[in-house]
């Protein structure tokens, strides 16, 4: 099985790091060539669900502006440039919760549109959590942090309140780790 | 908790029906006026876990632009204008695979992007599969349909192997509901 070939890459939308349009020209494996196919560059970013030493899950309610009404919601935030995913993670847990932790488990890398790329998600489950510092949040949206137990995290992902893609996936993957 | 209030929006950019981008004039809750929040447009989608009456999981192996390699998939397909999301699920099932299922589980509603929109995910749980029809996909990838039984699943989804974020929570929910 062959994976396209990018032959030609040219931006044609610039609105800075966060979002760049490019259109690419892709050579199919039997040879034929799309002229247009159209591509979104948005930073990669981190998830992690975060365990305190008392077992309790580092969660926040939160609005998100795709998102109606509140959400459940995890740490999270866009990497910076040549930032490595976990340094993000922990950068972003330190920022918006104040907590720090000793252990972390990369829970994959997975891109988030299999068509027009859209950059990469990198779930993360951040074990033994401790308050070391006061938050410093820049986010532009209200959030307010809750401690959840694992039950209360489970039937919230399963009632579907945690409303983004990403930060269910991290949350899912995450469950999935701690019952092994 | 306030949510943000889009004042106007007006297309920067459109590439036809798989892609235009927005910019939004955007309220916060606090007063303050965000005039150039770039939001991305594409269509909503589907995916779907599908299981046989034999307790196997339809699977492919395929390529997608955004994957380095190969990955293993699960159905899945843009809705089209005016489509629900069940009927779209129903339809992808049979193009993809030439199965049709007399149980459907809808697992939720997931937007893509939290701050840029780029469409809405709707995973989806497919039980009691059968085999009605042949196959009429018309993706430009090469795919190979998979039978997998759910520890091979579960391995598969562990191991990152679901390579694509919508791919990899539509499996994880799916496991989840399996459980129950």
């Amino acid at each position: 099985m062959h994976t396209w070939k990018t032959l030609a890459r040219r931006t044609i939308l610039d609105m800075g790091k966060f979002l760049k349009v490019e259109v690419h020209t892709i050579q199919l494996p039997d040879g034929r060539t799309i002229p247009d196919w159209s591509w979104v560059v948005t930073p990669d970013y981190i998830n992690v669900t975060a365990v305190t030493t008392e077992g309790q899950f580092l969660c926040f309610r939160q609005t998100k502006y795709s998102i109606s009404g509140e959400s459940l919601a995890i740490v999270g935030g866009y990497l910076e440039p040549g930032e490595a995913p976990l340094s993000a993670a922990q950068r972003e847990l330190r920022e918006e919760t104040g907590y720090e932790a000793p252990t972390w488990v990369p829970l994959g890398r997975y891109p988030v549109d299999g068509n027009r790329g859209a950059g990469v998600a990198y779930p993360f489950l951040a074990l033994n959590a401790c308050l070391v510092a006061p938050i410093v949040a820049d986010d532009l949206e209200e959030q307010e942090l809750l401690f959840l137990s694992r039950t209360e995290v489970e039937q919230a992902l399963d009632a579907g309140e945690f409303k983004l893609l990403p930060w269910a996936l991290a949350v899912a993957l995450a469950l999935r780790t701690l019952e092994d």
